[in-house]
Formats: structure tokens, sequence, C-alpha cells
């Protein structure tokens, strides 16, 4: 058994912090100390919660107010991040603990930052990976965090029970800004800022949201009346109860019809097929043939050969057989 | 040789058809055929323009116009689709030869609906390898329409030389409606309707246009003055002459600064890899392969082992070594 397996099952925060750090590892060792860590790691089961917000809505204030209510009902909380700007320049918008002081130093909660990887693919596998080792650490909900940019927003809600979008006040007009891929997974729709000169405007945007939500197909796994538009303040924490509730209120629904379990099932399915699609390219990554494809690359880009032949001639050399 | 070989280069359209139709078969010996046939046909080159725009923009009558006007100047133009809807759906909504019936009688036009494949990849591959055809067929231009949906537009970018953008007269406040990422792939972005009661709007439009790509960042392939905004009129004809100019313009500046080559060298790289990419996941797609897929898919949905192990024994099963 791993040394890390007992502490961390025991949720002492030191042992998750460096099962996860060993989780982000590339090294093939630590990749490999990780594989059978999770394997060895009970089974346990958190609320798993995705939530999206574009820069600017007050996302780091809603989790900072909403996480504190939920540590003082003694529910303990983490919170992770899926952020795509990290992939891409290696600097990181999301999961800073600066931007979440009180939270951080809770000692019910835990804050981690998203990792810096290459692409977005693999910041979400170590991601999912992270969930595990949080969950086996005893915690109760896990709050996964992204920006509303690209694929990062249907990532997320791959990886989630529940898919959460915090919205900003906001005219009529601006309601197509929002796109309707992802109106269609938001379980919630949360609209921040329903305080003081924008309170009104506020409830109107929710009252405009309900409305597009309504338009949408009613999903089976949903019960009457979701999903739903909720108004929220992170600030004066108003809204922040009721929208507990409505997550409760679906999540229980979910768990009694078996649309919870069934999600997860389906979840852990797709995973698996994409771990081993990201395990059949990584037959490109291996020194050898790296070279080779470079050499490749190149004759296709001069001319040399058709891209055709090439992956044909690349995969009979690879052992691949036949592209089609 | 392949007996389609001579007919097709000497630009017979039944010969280009049947070669079209082998290329888009699925089935091993039509496939080995069209891959032999690539090889021994001679490299000729067209202009190949992608064009995107929303369904009710007009793009089929600009086409059509605009089709006329190049075959009248004695070009040999080709019209291909990329439609994302058939590869959902299996209905096409673009390439239908019947919204274009004055091209589609033209002798020296050649009009061909989207091939119908399960994905948007297979879409493309096929589509690049009948860009192939037609410019070994001896087209002068190959015009690869799309509709602004999904990533069907970065697809068509990557097998274009120009890009080109059909927008319809708007309000300021729908500007937003575009994605930045696709303004930033377009070369020229043409305002359709440029008459009647929507003459005023359309040229607002332009300008409006012409001011959100000044802000985008100048491009190393393009002179001064690029990407730039017209307004046409796929109705009375306006206008298209002066953007057949402004793609000449472009194609030429490209031409003499090696922008051109180095496009097409580029995109025959990413061509290679993305085929290889394909060949390598096709061994999932091999029937003894797919039944264990399924299996093992229903034990990680199950619960009875976890997606990371699975795809690990997955891997070494199918002899592809370490997922990392």
């Amino acid at each position: 058994m791993d040394d890390l397996t007992g502490p961390l099952t025991q949720g002492n925060r030191r042992a998750l912090s460096r099962a996860i750090t060993l989780i982000e590892s590339t090294r093939p060792d630590h990749r490999a100390r990780a594989m059978a860590l999770l394997a060895e790691l009970p089974r346990r089961q958190a609320l798993r919660i995705g939530l999206s917000g574009t820069p600017g809505v007050g996302k780091s204030t809603f989790i900072e107010t909403f996480g504190k209510m939920l540590t003082a009902q003694g529910l303990k909380v983490v919170v992770l991040a899926v952020d795509p700007s990290s992939a891409r320049s290696g600097g990181s918008i999301l999961g800073d603990k600066t931007r979440m002081e009180t939270l951080a130093r809770d000692p019910m909660a835990f804050i981690r930052p998203s990792p810096s990887r290459a692409e977005l693919g693999g910041v979400a596998r170590r991601t999912r990976e992270t969930v595990r080792l949080c969950e086996a650490a005893g915690f109760d909900v896990v709050l996964i965090e992204t920006v509303g940019v690209g694929q990062s927003e249907t990532l997320v809600a791959d990886m989630s029970d529940l898919f959460i979008l915090l919205l900003a006040p906001a005219g009529g007009d601006e309601l197509q800004g929002v796109k309707r891929g992802i109106m269609e997974i938001a379980d919630i729709i949360l609209v921040n800022k329903a305080d003081g000169t924008l309170r009104d405007t506020a409830l109107r945007t929710v009252a405009d949201y309900a409305g597009a939500l309504r338009l949408l197909r009613k999903r089976p796994h949903d019960p009457e009346g979701f999903p739903r538009a909720l108004p929220v303040s992170a600030v004066t924490g108003e809204g922040l109860a009721r929208s507990w509730d409505a997550m409760q209120e679906l999540t229980g629904w979910r768990r009694e019809t078996g649309h919870f379990d069934a999600r997860r099932a389906e979840q852990a399915r797709q995973w698996f097929l994409s771990e081993l699609r990201a395990g059949l390219l990584a037959r490109l990554d291996a020194p050898g043939v790296r070279a080779r494809l470079r050499e490749t690359g190149d004759s296709v880009a001069r001319g040399a050969v058709d891209p055709d032949s090439a992956a044909r001639q690349m995969l009979d050399w690879l052992g691949a057989g036949q592209p089609e």
C-alpha cells in the first residue's frame, strides 16, 4: 500500500496535496505511482458541481461565499479549476488562492489551482483523477470551476453531476451572447449581482433566461421546473441558500430516478474511451517516432510525398495497419 | 494507370463524378483504387476559396452570381460543400444543386453536394481529396462552402487559400454574434444584401466590421488593407467584381511573398498528421476490437474496473504500450 493512502483517506490535506502533485506529474515513475494509488483508494462519492462563468461575473466571490455557506453547514468543500488559459499560456487565471482568501483559510475547504498542461485534454484528465482523490479524502462537495471559453465548459460538464452557469445581469439583447450549446448543458443558471443598483436588471435577466430555458427541449433526466434560473448576490449572500436547495432538489430527484448513477456510468465509459484514444495517439510522442514524424512532415510540406501516402507509410512502419 | 485518369485530366465531368464517388466510398477496394488514382494524377493548382455564411444570408444566390461572373471570364469553377448537418443527420442543407440552377447548368461549372459521413472529420478528409481531383481535372477556382456552425469553418479554412465570410446586414449590437475566432481567420468579409431598403444598413455594417477587423492583430501574411470588409449584392451583382479583385490582390501578394506556398505546405503537413491520427484511432473500429471495446466499456460503466486501468489493459492488449 502506498504511504499516502492512509493519511489521504483520513482527510490529511498534506497527503492530498502530495497525491495531486503526483497525479499532475508527467514523470513515468510518478505516473505509475499515481495509477497504483488511484487503484487502491476507497470509492467514496462527493457531489461534483461544475461551475462556469466568464471573467468579471464575480465567480471568485461567489465560490467564496457559497463555499463558506456549505462549510458552515459542516460540509467539506474542495475547489478545483479547469483553466483553458493555463493550457495555452502556462499562466492561470483560475484557482488562484489569493482570489478566495477567506475560503482558503477555512479548514473545511481545500482550493487547488488548475494544473498547467500543454493542452486542455491533459488538464481535463488530471482534474478527473484529482476529483477521485478528493472523494477518497472524504470531501462532500467538489466544485470544478471554469471560464466560458471554447470547449472547457463541455469538459467540466462531462465530469460533473450538476452544471451551473453563473451570469451577469444583462439587457435582453445580450442573451444571445450565451451559446445555445451551453444553455443546453446548464442545469441551473444563476444571475449574480442581484444587489444594489443592478438588482432590478438581475431580476429581469433571470426572467429572460427562464423564458429561454423553457424554449429548450425538456430533458428526461430533469424534474418539473428544471433547468431553472435564479438570482443571487455573491456579495450579500442573498439567494445562495435557495440555489443550494435547488441543487439538492435536482440531485435528490436524479438519485431516486437512477439518472444520477446512469450519468456517472456514462461519464466513466467516455473517460475510458478518451484515455484509450489518448493512449493510442501517445505512440506518436515516443522519441524514435517523433524524429521520423518530423522528417516525414517535412517531406509532405516540400511536396515530395502526398499526405495520404505518407500517413499510410508511417502507419505501416508503426505496425498499425491500414488507415481505414 | 486507372481508366479514370485519362478522361479526368482532360476535364471529363462524368469521370470526375465517378472519381469523387470512389473517394467518398468506404469500401476497402474503392478506397485502395481512390488512393492509387490520387497518387498518379498530375498536380495542378486551382485557387481554393473557403466561403462561410449562416443560413439565410443568401449564400446560394451569392455562389450562383459569383460563379457565373467567373465562368463568364473563362474560368472553370467547382462548388463543394462541407456540411456539418449532413455529418450529423445524414441530410444535407448545402450543395443541393437545385439551389443553384443556373450555375448547375453552366458547362464551365461543377457542383457537388457534401459527402454524407458519420462525422465532420470524415467529411473534411473526403473534401480535401475531392479538391485534388478537381485540380487535376483542370478547374481554376474551387469554392468550398460551409455554414457558420461549430468547427466546420476552421476545417474549411484549413483547406483553403482564402477564407471568405458572407454576412447579413445587421445592427452594431449583433456584431458580437460573429465569433472572434472566425473573424480572425477571415481574409475578406462580404456583407450581402447591399441593395434596396437594406443598402444603408449593409454599408454601416461594412464600416462596423472594418472597424472590428482593424482591432484584430495585423497578420504577417497580409498586405496593407487586409483583412477587408466589402458590401455586395448577390441579387444585383453589385460589388462582386470588386470582391474578386480583392481576392486576386491578396492571392497575388501572397504568391509573391511566398505565403501562398508556405500556407499550402503547412496545410499538407497538418493533413498528414490528421490522417495519421485517424489511422491510429481506426484500430478501434476493427471487428474484433469493437466487441471487446463494448464489453470493457460496460464493465467500466458498471464500476467493475476504473476507466484508467481499463484503458491501460486495452492498450496492452492492442500492443500499443503505455498510455503515457
